[in-house]
Formats: C-alpha cells, structure tokens, sequence
C-alpha cells in the first residue's frame, strides 16, 4: 500500500515537472487551438480564439503590432505603444541634438502636443492571415528550372500580395517549412508613429554592452510611442491634424503580481531561426560564417569607435550603427562558442542519417523523399562556392550609406518603368515611400570621412579575394588609378566622394525621378560604382533563387519527410512572421554550483551602480530608491522591487519590445533578450537554459511613477498612481 | 486555534533557522564547554572534553597538529599527516627539478622508503595550554614605562616558555584580547617531515590564480606528508633510521555522505583576524596601507614575472615566491575592496561613540575605561607616523634573500653572546636551528639577478620618502657611489652583490658561529648594509614596544570595557593558536539574482577544463571520468561527485589545510579558502556572506583511488578500495 501511494506520488510529480517545464516553439496562431488543453493545464485562462479569431479576425494580437524589426503592444485606447528602449532608440537618436540629448536624459512628452515625430518608425497592425499554399504552388509546373520556379513562385507571391492590397492593407507570403506551405499575411501600415517617452540611457541600457545577454539582469529596456492616423482613422503620413489610433485590442496592466512558476505568453514577430538547418549548412556557419563575420564586426566597430572619439557630433551620428553591430558582434561570438560546444553538428549529422535510413527502408518513401535530402546538400554546396564575394559586397551598401543610396536608385530607376508585378523585390510602386523617407533621413546621420573609412576596410579585404572570387568592376576601377593598393583605395575613394551629388539630400530625392538613361547620363561616380555592384548583386541573386528553386521541392520534400519521421507536431522557423510561444516564469543553473534567480530587484540596481557608464544611474533614479521606502507611496522595501525576469519562453532576434503576458493575457513585461548560455537557441531550443530575458511592469510603472513622473502615461493606462 | 497553531509553527521555524544558521567566532578549546548546548542542537555528537580533555591532554585537537602556517590532521596510526596542496607546496618544489617535475606531474611515493624529505617543514603536535594571565601580568609594575611594560612582559613570557621548554616540549605564550589575557601554549615539534602524495597541479591547484578565492570552485587542495620521529619515539632531525610517528589521535574519513546542513566543525591555527580593531585603524588601513601593499605586490610579482620568463630554471625558483604574492595580492585587492563597500569604519565609529558615553555615563565606569580609548588613539596615531618607511624597510629582507641572511646573521652574532632570555625574539638558543636551516634551504632558489631587481625597485621607492621618513644609512651608502637616482642605486647593488661573500652557502653558514666583532671585520658590503639596517629595524621595534606597552594597559581596559558592554562572551582574535569553528554546510547569495549552491561536481570540473593552465586536467584525470562512470567501481554517474563545499565556518589565513569535520568528529574535508564576497571576514563576519571554501573527503579519495592510484595510502586510512 504504502509503496504503491509512493509510486502515484512520484508520478504526479513527474507529470507536474513535465508541466512545469519549458515549450519549445514559436506557434502560429492557428497551431494555438492544437495546445489548448497543454495551455490551460499551465495555467492559461484564454482561449485560441480569444488570442485571434480567424471568424472575426480579432484578438490579442490585434494588440501586438510589428514595429520595424522589433515587436510592441498597444496598452491604451488612444494607440499608445510600448516596447523596448532599444526598439525606439533610432526614434529617441533622431530627434536628440548635443542641446536636447534625448539619448542620455531620456524624453517625455506630457501632452500629446509634445509627443516628436518617430520618423524611421512605422507599425504594422495585425490584421490577419490565410493559408495559400495551393494558390502558390500551382505556379510550378513540371520542367521548370530551379530559376524558374523561384521566380514563378515570387510572382504569385506578388500577384496576391497586390490582389490583398487593393483594400488598404499591407499584406505579405510568407513561405514556412521550405515553401511545404505559404501564408498570405495583412497587416494595418501606420506611418505616423511618434514618440511619448524614453527613460534616460542610465536606466533603459543600464548594463550596457558589458550585460548585454547576460544575467543577472537590471535593465529598464521600455520607452513609449503613439500610433497616429488621419482624422478619418485611416493611416496616413505625418501631419499636426491627425489623431491616434484606436487599436481593436488593447493590453491591460498585470492586476496580480507574478511570481516565479507563473504561466506567461508571448505574441510578437520573431526574425529568423535555424531549427531545421542541415549539418553540413551549420558545420559552414561554424568554420566559415561565423569567424568572418565577427572578424568584420571587430574591424568595423573599431573604425567607428575611432571616427566617435573625434567629436560628440560623430558619436552622436553613429550611435545607433555601433550600438547594432556591437549586439550583433556579441551574438555572433555567443553563437560560435555555443555551437562550437554543443555538439550540434554531430547531432544533426546522426539524426540525418537515421531519417535518410528509415527512408531508403520503405520503398514508398523512398519514392516520395529518396532525393530531397542528396538534392539539397548538392544545391547548398553550390551556393557556398562564391560565400565570401558576397558577403564583402553584399555589405557595401550597409558601409556606406551614399552608396547605398546610389545602388537603392540605380535599382529604382531601372525597375519604375516595368509593370509593378515584374519589378524587383523592394522597388515595386508600394516600396516608393519607404525608399523616399530612408534617401531623406540618411541625411542626420552623414559622416563622411566615416564612409571613407569602412569603405575602405572592406575594398582592402575584396581586393584580397582569391582569383576565382574577383569583383572585375572593382578591379577596373582601382586600376584607373594607376596606382596599387592601398594608393589606388585612397584616390578612387578621394574621387568618388568629391565628385558624387549623392551627399546632398536634394540631389538624391531628384534622381529617384529619373529614368534608368537619365541616371547614367548623370556620370555621377557613385552612381557609376553602384551600377557595376548591382550587375554582381543581380548574378548573386541568381544564384540565391536557383537555392530556392531546389528549396520549393527538395526542402518541402525534407521537411515533410521530417514531420513523417518525428510524428509530433513541427513549428516553422521564424521569418518575422506573428508567433505565439508560452512558458513559465523560471531560473536556471548556467554552470556548476551556480543558480540563476528568475527574478532580480531594485537593489540589483543600486548595488551595480557605480556612477559611470555603462553601470550609472540617473540621480533621481538614485533619489526616489532613498525616498520611495519611507515616503508616500508606502512601500517598506524598495529593494525588492522585481526589475526583469526570466522566463522559459521561446523567441529570438525581432521579439524584442513584444509583450510578455500572463494567464489571463495581462502585461507583466517586455521581452528584449535572450540569455548568453542559450545563444544557439536560433539553432536549438534546449529547456534546461533557454530563456528569456524581460523588463517587469511593476519596474517600468514605478520608474514611471517616481523616477521620471509620467503620470499623465500611467492615467492613460489606467494605472493608479501610488499603487506601484 | 488555527492562528495559535501557525504562530507555534512559525517560533520553531525561527529557532530552527537561527540554529541551521552560521556562528561566529574561532574559539578556544576551554570555551567549547560554553557552547555545547549549541553543538549538539546543530548536530554535534562529540563533548566539549573529547575534543580536547585538559585533564588527559588528548582529544581530537591531538588529530589536528600546526603546519608552518598551516594547519593539518593526522589520518592514519602512523602520522600520515593531510594537509592542503598549497601547505605542501613548497615540500613538492624544493623536491622538484626540470627533470623531476613534481609540481606539474604530482609525486607518490608507493613505500615508505620512496617519501622525500620535505625539509622546509615542521609539524607542531598540540599537547595542550594554560592560562598565565596572572603570571605574565605581574612583571608589569606602577610606573613603568610602556616600553618598559612590554619588555617586562616580553621577558616574563620568556621565562615561562624556558621553563615550559625543559620538557622537550615547544612552548609559547599568547596574548588574547590586547593582553587581558595570556596563555602558555604546548606543542610537540617534529622536525623529519616527508613528503608522500601530491596530486598534479592541474588537479591540486586546478583553477590557479584564476579561481583563487572564487566559488563555484574546482580544486583538489590535497597532499599527505607524514611525520618521522626518532626510533626512541622522540622528535629528531631527518635520518633514514627515523620512524614513523604515532599520534595520539588521528582523523576517520567520514562514513556517511555530507549534504547541505550538516553540522560541521574545525579545528586549527588561524593566522590573524582584526575583530576588534578601532575605525581609526581601519580608516588607516583604508586609504594607506592596503592601497601602498596593492602597489608594491604589483610591481614586485611583475619583476617575478619577467625574470620568470627569461628560463624554465629561474621560473621553478621564483614559482613559490609568485604564488605567495599573488596570493596576498588577490586578498589585498578583496578586502579593499569589500571595505571600501562594507561601511564598517562607519559601524565601527557608531559602536565606539556608544561605547564611550555608556563608560562616561557611570563614575565607576569611567574610573575604570574613561581613559582606555584616548590612550589607545593616541599610541595608535603615534604609530603610523613612520608607517611607510617601515613598511619599506620591513620588506628589504624578503626582497633579497641574501641581504635576509646578512640581517639574520647580524642579529644572531649580536645576541649569541647573551644569556638567552635577554636576547632578541627570535634568536635564542632554540631558533638556531630552524635560522641553520634557512641559511642552507635558500640556496635551492637563490636568483641573484632577481634579488638586484626587486632590491632596485624597493630602493627607489625607499629614496623617493619624504624628509622626515629618510633611511640615513641608505643616503649615506648611495651619496659614495658619487651617482644619483638609478645609477647610484646600479653602482651600489653591483658592489654589494660582487663584493659579498653571502651567496655562498658554506660562508653563510660558518658565519653563524663568529661573533659580533669578527662578522663586522669581514668587511663583507652585505654584512656593513645589513648592520644600518638592524639598526633601523630596532628603532620600529621600540616603537612597536612602546605601542605594545599601552595596549597592556589601554588595549587590555578597552577589551574589557566592550566585553561588559556587549554583554556576550567574545572569541579573542586570531593568533595562530589552536581554536574550534562550527557551521553548517550552506550556499549563499554573492549578488542580486544569483544563488550558490553549497557543492560544485566533478561534472564543473570537466566543464571548466580548457586544455590551458590554470584549466588543464591531467590526462588522466579525464581518462578516469570516462572511464569510472561504467567502469568497475559502479559509479553511475562521476559528474555528480562532490568536488568543493561551503561552510560557515570562521576561518581565516593559517586555517589552510585544517580538517572539517562532520558531528562525528570524522573527516569530510579540508577547508582551503574563504569566498571573494567576504574577503573582509578579518574584520568582520557576516553569516550572509561569509565562507569557508573545502575540497571535499570524497573528491579526495576519488582522485587517489581513479586518478592516481593511491591504493597504499587509502589502505592505510582504512578506506577501502573501490568503495568511492
């Protein structure tokens, strides 16, 4: 008797582990009816439908916007919009001046006539999706070349795009599983979004660098926007007469406090994951990708480094580019020490082995998938043999913004006069806005000598490329010079810059009016250079949809063959898509002896201050920690104040901002991490470290309150204020 | 009911709590008696009289003998002595050559006849003590001076160890609480100690400077010695024809596994704790003392260092000179450090203030202690003004080892003539022979260039003192270079190292026996450098008499003062006398966020092994973590072995190599270190915070059984094989 109660004991226990414990996935919503009795028994109080219902196509993701890379969340009726300090920061760089330095003292507007136009910000509200998978593989017909599938399936991916765009939505195909499916995605665009309120640096990047995708963590990562449209409540640009949005949904502050074990979910856009890479792509990644791209980010942050050291004006403009290849450098050297230890390789290599046997064992799956897995590993070997060319050229634009702004007309001027169905990707007739705003803001940001500098770091290193790799166009030029090396660099640079219209922002907005024989006719160098890129661009690109090509039938084949072998449910990787992941509230053991709380406090804060960057707080952060204790507000200890939280939740890159919720679908935080021992989760989601890393709501409300008193943002939110 | 009932619930849980808590406090065996109740509610199974039974002079203490700094325990019949690497260090080096690499590959001997003798060594058995307040104090007569005071005291002990010392037995008097108390102290000296077992560095020291200090920590801090006495049973110098010594009690290795909570106890020789140090003193030490030592070990470890470069020969001799100083580096920087952040100045300075108006609120009180600590402050004061120079000329001895022999040899020839008990601590008739063997030993590692080096460098800051801190002697020497600055120190050094005859170990050793008159005609430069300098080192002397002098009187007052004040019965300070500690096994919080757990496993072992010192396992070390795990002993899982554990023992510098022991009085390890986050322990305790850091019995045996095939000494031990 006594035994047998030990056994059910132990097997309730073990079934309450199970429960306990961390989900991998991002789910699409649809999936979400599929989990539902997994969700509830975790403690969710919401059903599928209450998340999105397809029937009336409204649901909490109404109230999950995409914001430009990043996710967010309405949390007023009055479309007001928070998300991560990080996510806002090119809003927060954009309107700061070494006289209004936004950045470092943070910014709040307390009426909505105060409220700065974010600009480069633009949000897309979640309308909904359908399945239309057939509709695109029915372009492929048999005897097509890999080409010409992939353009195929690209022009039907427009023609529905452009069929669902005719009702004032914003919508997209977005391929999962390889293309095994397709999905028409529509979106709300609002283009008028400005900014309400920032923290100061000291508390929105507290940690900086140094805590970046680290834990313990102490970061007050949030900051506020307002979507805007026209007095008709139809988006519309810019201008003093229009009036917030009124979002469908809107998220409601967290009523109970969360505590560690807790139930919590989150709805945002993660960017791009891996789960699904062969091991010879990961074994590239691991020996080639990896070392070189932190070998590049190195040089150039050190090159930008130098030129922000010369005066505040240039920090201030290359702020936010170091900023993003820093955290870029930091994930990517993350990522290699990760896979080089985990394993992975070996592991995708035996488990492709295993499903390449239990394939060729059974003579019907032999015929359906006998050949996805040799035909991919060919077509993928073929698209690594010019790697490195691309990748140098591919970042030229990204060095230099001039001449990312010659290569966006060169490629605009060339694709106005087509039909916008046969256009290029990013310069059809929907694209013309965006491309008009980014030629216009570039402007703030210019630094030239900097462009000469990057540019230069990255001709040196293509003119080292092996004779097989050779960019002739670049070899040309530099040989004009009659000089060699770096010589030849200096004067074709020297040229370039002088002799370029593009650094003036007149001169850009007026050539996107030209046609393709108006452009050339300029004999502007800049222009000269990006039209040779672009012939390399345009044969890269090739190269890119012949991959998709065998992608749309050896990787639908693999991926189906997989989820045949696996016999559970497979989620698709991320690709910006709106996903749902849910979790708990949980620590971790990051290395022997050691434990990682989920949650750190207010006195984490203060004990890690030490009144210089990236560690120093505002003195009235400072201030209101002293007084808050004894003072009005009541609370005896301010120290355990909760200021972020770990939780089992599965994101990655572009989650940053989205809401993190609980069982009943309130706000408790804002993810924007992931933690360094789980820097391969784009690779593999492993429950044991894997977390997510937020800022709790009960932080941000009480640096609202007490620290930088936007009272009138806590009223709007219908938070009393005093009660945090 | 129900609330009556939780409210009962809730009393226990406080009790229990207080009890599984850390105590403070490095006792005296007599005071065990007072604790006992205490002990056996945390779960002490041994009385106070089996742990030391003053009448019988036996008990465990017996186990525990005085290791050069250390501390260690007897575990087999046949004194075989424990203690940690670190402790035998200098046995494994001086037993050490490039071709017999005992530091890097570990030493075994599998005889008796295979034990190297560990020369430098020397065991000090605990016999027992006495108080001898009233004996010591009565020398001091009304009106003495206090230079008068301390001497009379100083020769009073001696009396007291001359008459002690008849028995064959070492003796020593010490001061407890500023001299309110004073204690004869028994030992047993033996003197042919061998080296038997050392792991290799890469296990005994796994984690280097590194993971000095830290936890989670990895080290295997082991080795065995044994101690040899004459056929008689007596101590006796080394001979081959020497024996085993048998000690009255030695340590069982534990026989049930420990866990988080258990009670634990130690006993050994803690060097130096500052507990009842003045704010003054502490300020001083704050912003002078240990800013200067961070500053000198610095530079001094980097000269070590590139001398250490330039041949594997010179890194051998200097490895034990680095590892001392980097060791007290590490600690100078914690405990600045933790000061700077403890605000104890602050506490100290509170406490202090009480204390005074409590003395000055009664007439009989401030008849007895009203002048106890302005006496005190004053002596204090006067102290410090010369405390750079001394400091620097303090250190001259240990910079040259040869300019250290010329100092000692210039004492000893002064004081030989005299009867003993007037002459100089130190040198009386029985250090001579401990002086002989210095003056031998040192020439296994002399580096003359070295000693030029540091001697440079510690002259130049000597030169660099104000007016009223000038070494005249040194002034004068260099003035007759007819050089200034770094030349005339060059010209001077070259001279003194040409001209000596102190690198030679015969000369060295036969001017030991000629007297004062016949060492100065040897007109040896060394000798001439060393007579100023005696010179200056007993005018400190006196000065630190004279501030002795008032510590017997306003020292010892104060003490008594603050005992009546606290009203709890107070542990005297560390002073490298025997005391007990008990604890519990117990992890701690080091920061926000971030919890350690009171184990590290072999598993953090592997993981932190690179390849790289101070993280290369030997090779066989990994062999047998593969290996054990299926192998014969039946071990599922190796990685799950206890490696390191904390307690809350207090501890501090001497405790090194100490037994921990469980209730049972049975050995589960060794404590080796305390934890960075109390580095300020020697000046206060904080049961939070403070740590004692021990490698584990179990680690220990694993080791010798899978790793290094210590079969004979498990043996011994009663450990059967195959068993861990």
């Amino acid at each position: 008797m006594r035994s047998a109660r030990k056994v059910l004991v132990v097997c309730a226990l073990v079934a309450m582990a199970a429960l306990a414990g961390a989900d991998e996935g991002m789910w699409m919503l649809h999936q979400v009816r599929d989990l539902e009795t997994r969700l509830r028994a975790m403690g969710c109080q919401l059903s599928a439908d209450e998340l999105w219902n397809p029937a009336s196509g409204v649901g909490l993701a109404s109230a999950t916007p995409w914001l430009g890379g990043c996710s967010s969340s309405f949390v007023s009726p009055d479309g007001l919009i928070v998300t991560n300090h990080h996510c806002a920061f090119s809003a927060i760089q954009i309107n700061s001046s070494p006289e209004h330095d936004y950045i470092t003292n943070g910014f709040l507007a307390r009426t909505r006539a105060e409220e700065l136009p974010a600009r480069t910000s633009q949000v897309m509200v979640f309308v909904g999706y359908e399945e239309v998978t057939s509709e695109v593989r029915n372009a492929i017909t048999s005897g097509m070349s890999a080409v010409e599938r992939a353009a195929a399936v690209e022009r039907r991916e427009r023609e529905l795009v452009a069929a669902c765009e005719k009702d004032g939505l914003t919508c997209r195909v977005a391929a999962m599983f390889s293309g095994r499916q397709f999905f028409l995605f529509k979106q709300l665009e609002i283009r008028d979004v400005r900014l309400v309120y920032a923290p100061p640096r000291g508390i929105g990047e507290f940690g900086g660098e140094t805590d970046n995708w680290m834990w313990p963590r102490h970061t007050g990562d949030f900051s506020f926007l307002r979507a805007y449209v026209g007095p008709d409540g139809k988006p519309a640009p810019y201008s003093p007469d229009n009036v917030p949005f009124k979002p469908d949904r809107f998220l409601k502050i967290a009523s109970e406090p969360l505590k560690e074990g807790d139930f919590t979910m989150i709805i945002g856009y993660p960017g791009m994951t891996y789960r699904y890479r062969l091991a010879s792509e990961i074994a590239s990644d691991l020996t080639f990708s990896y070392p070189n791209r932190i070998q590049t980010l190195r040089d150039w942050i050190g090159i930008l480094e130098e030129r922000s050291a010369t005066s505040k004006d240039v920090e201030i403009k290359l702020a936010s580019v170091v900023k993003g290849l820093s955290n870029g450098l930091k994930k990517t050297e993350g990522m290699l020490r990760g896979l080089t230890q985990s394993g992975l390789v070996a592991a995708k290599k035996a488990e492709e082995e295993k499903l390449a046997a239990w394939i060729a064992a059974d003579p019907e799956r032999q015929r359906r998938w006998g050949q996805a897995l040799p035909d991919l590993e060919r077509a993928l070997a073929a698209r690594r043999a010019s790697r490195e060319r691309d990748l140098l050229v591919g970042s030229l634009a990204r060095a230099s913004s001039t001449l990312g702004a010659a290569i966006t007309l060169t490629y605009w001027c060339d694709n106005k006069a087509k039909p916008d169905l046969e256009r290029e990707d990013g310069f059809q007739a929907r694209d013309e806005r965006s491309i008009r705003m980014r030629l216009s803001t570039m402007q703030r940001n210019l630094e030239i000598p900097t462009e000469k500098a990057v540019l230069t770091y990255f001709l040196r290193r293509i003119q080292a490329l092996p004779a097989g790799q050779r960019v002739a166009a670049l070899d040309r030029e530099l040989a004009a010079t009659g000089k060699t090396g770096d010589e030849a660099i200096g004067i074709f640079l020297t040229r370039l810059f002088s002799d370029t219209q593009l650094t003036d922002q007149t001169a850009r907005l007026g050539a996107l009016d030209l046609d393709a024989a108006a452009l050339a006719a300029r004999k502007d160098p800049m222009l000269d250079l990006a039209r040779e890129l672009v012939t390399e661009l345009r044969a890269a690109k090739v190269e890119d949809q012949r991959l998709q090509g065998e992608n749309l039938v050896a990787g639908a084949q693999y991926m189906e063959a997989l989820a045949a072998f696996r016999q559970v449910p497979l989620y698709a990787d991320a690709n910006s898509t709106i996903r749902f992941t849910y979790a708990t509230v949980k620590g971790y053991y990051p290395r022997d002896g050691v434990y990682f709380k989920p949650f750190t406090t207010l006195a984490g804060v203060i004990a890690k201050h030490t009144g210089e960057e990236p560690f120093n707080c505002p003195p009235k952060l400072l201030l209101a920690y002293e007084k808050v204790g004894s003072g009005s507000s009541g609370d005896a200890a301010p120290g355990t104040l909760p200021v972020n939280f770990l939780s089992t939740n599965d994101i990655t890159g572009g989650n940053s901002g989205s809401p993190i919720m609980n069982g009943k679908g309130e706000l408790v935080g804002l993810a924007f991490d992931g933690n360094w021992e789980s820097m391969t989760s784009d690779y593999e989601f492993d429950p044991a470290l894997t977390r997510t890393i937020n800022v709790d709501a009960r932080y941000m409300l009480w640096v609202m309150e007490h620290v930088d008193g936007a009272h009138n943002l806590l009223k709007e939110m219908g938070v009393p204020v005093g009660r945090q």
